[in-house]
């Protein structure tokens, strides 16, 4: 697939935002569309956030748009603007991708949850039995303790600057998870497989650690969902303290990976990673 | 400009039709973009007729959207939907493009006219002085006599099955250009220069010619602005006759780069001409 062979039937994908220059899903995408030789193309759309319900209906309305990828600001009113919206979607209120139908409905769901754990275990880890701190319950945050507590992990600690939000997660988490050890606040312990940042501390240079990995103990797996830089502050410094890191761009990759798969194709190959940055998951 | 290259800084440009599966203008407007290594992508929109209005109000608030090309069935209701339209579009009351200008503005105007009088230029002709007998006063009808008026010809005769509207448009540019001999229905004579079939007839294989042109005179060069086929029923009656004959092609290449030009670019010198079918201009 070439720019030159766009034609009549040319199937639309789009990845909409504000800013979007930044944005590489097109990239992502393109390569695959071009690998796999589909008649698709993938567009980015700029749209400011008093702009989005008339753009979301004008797009939607597109008969050969075929997928939107949401970025900042739109993740949330996007998913009330939704036919259908999946369960991750639901709990966390917000969507990173929506599809049209065959019926032409449009249906989304959020998918960084689940793209953090496939990008765990294609980094060789079992993430069932884990014991697991989270730091920040944004969309991110909150899509990523739904797929831990899906995925099997034993113990679930909740940190959120506003207490309600890690309280009210905490609550919902317990009462369809039984078996998961939840709980909100401060942790009896530092004894976690993992520690995850899940806030955007570390997207600004300026910006304070979200915790500081020098206590915990020296297996803890520390992950940052942030990719740019893929090296945080928190990472250096956890690489410092002589502990594992795993950084953001698994998270990125895995997502892309679903949310093509959502969209009815698998990823090229090729590993998109080194150029996937922040348009896809962002931090709360 | 590779489909790879699509970033986050891609400038938009669309047509929307409904049919959209056999217009050629992404392939046409992309050829240029690679040549000239453009950070743009020509993409094809389907819209049907009844969600036009929500569909542009949509994609007009893309802020990356930098131009509109317009076909069948929306030429006339877009026109109502712009900011401004410039002078063919006003007399047409049709656009077939429109851009965003630096204000943010919605502008657009119809191209067919004066696509048209260029594909014939093109082609060595000189029209100034002219005595033109045309066919069907639809969008592209009108555009054509406005611009073979504005272009000089001498002699203009109308024809229509509605015959107020060919009255309408003979008085009209009896008003604004008082030197043209400008007449509505049947002619006084058959001494014309050319004839232009600007009626949809040879669309269809099934279609009636438009015109019989057996009793032209022998140096009248017969003109279709048909596109599709190339040699429509009526070009290869022309020929029988022993006429020479103006294909639809020149028209829509002509009117492609004013079209580009329009939106700020030069069409690759590359001819499209082959490729290059019905959705831009499109008969009435």
């Amino acid at each position: 697939m070439k720019l030159e062979q766009i034609d009549g039937n040319t199937r639309l994908y789009a990845i909409l935002g504000d800013p979007i220059s930044a944005v590489r899903s097109p990239e992502v995408f393109n390569a695959t569309f071009a690998a796999l030789s589909m008649n698709a193309v993938f567009i980015p759309v700029h749209v400011a956030a008093e702009d989005l319900a008339c753009a979301w209906a004008g797009l939607t309305r597109i008969r050969n748009m075929a997928g939107l990828v949401v970025t900042m600001p739109h993740k949330a009113r996007v998913a009330a603007l939704l036919d259908e919206v999946g369960l991750a979607g639901q709990v966390t209120g917000a969507i990173n991708a929506a599809r049209r139908d065959a019926d032409g409905r449009w249906c989304g769901d959020m998918f960084d949850g689940v793209g953090f754990v496939d990008g765990l275990v294609a980094q060789g880890h079992r993430v069932a039995g884990w014991s697991v701190r989270l730091h920040g319950l944004g969309g991110a945050g909150t899509a990523i303790a739904l797929a831990l507590a899906e995925s099997g992990v034993g113990r679930l600690a909740l940190h959120d600057l506003d207490a309600d939000r890690s309280d009210r997660l905490s609550r919902r988490l317990a009462a369809h998870f039984p078996h998961l050890h939840v709980s909100a606040g401060p942790a009896r312990d530092d004894n976690f497989d993992a520690v995850v940042n899940a806030t955007p501390l570390g997207m600004s240079a300026s910006d304070p650690l979200p915790f500081d990995p020098a206590g915990l103990p020296p297996a803890t797996l520390v992950i940052d969902a942030v990719t740019k830089p893929e090296m945080t502050p928190l990472l250096l410094r956890a690489a410092e303290t002589g502990h594992r890191v795993h950084t953001g761009k698994h998270m990125h990759l895995g997502q892309a990976r679903r949310v093509a798969e959502f969209f009815g194709f698998r990823l090229a190959p090729t590993d998109p990673a080194p150029h996937f940055t922040q348009e896809i998951v962002t931090c709360p």
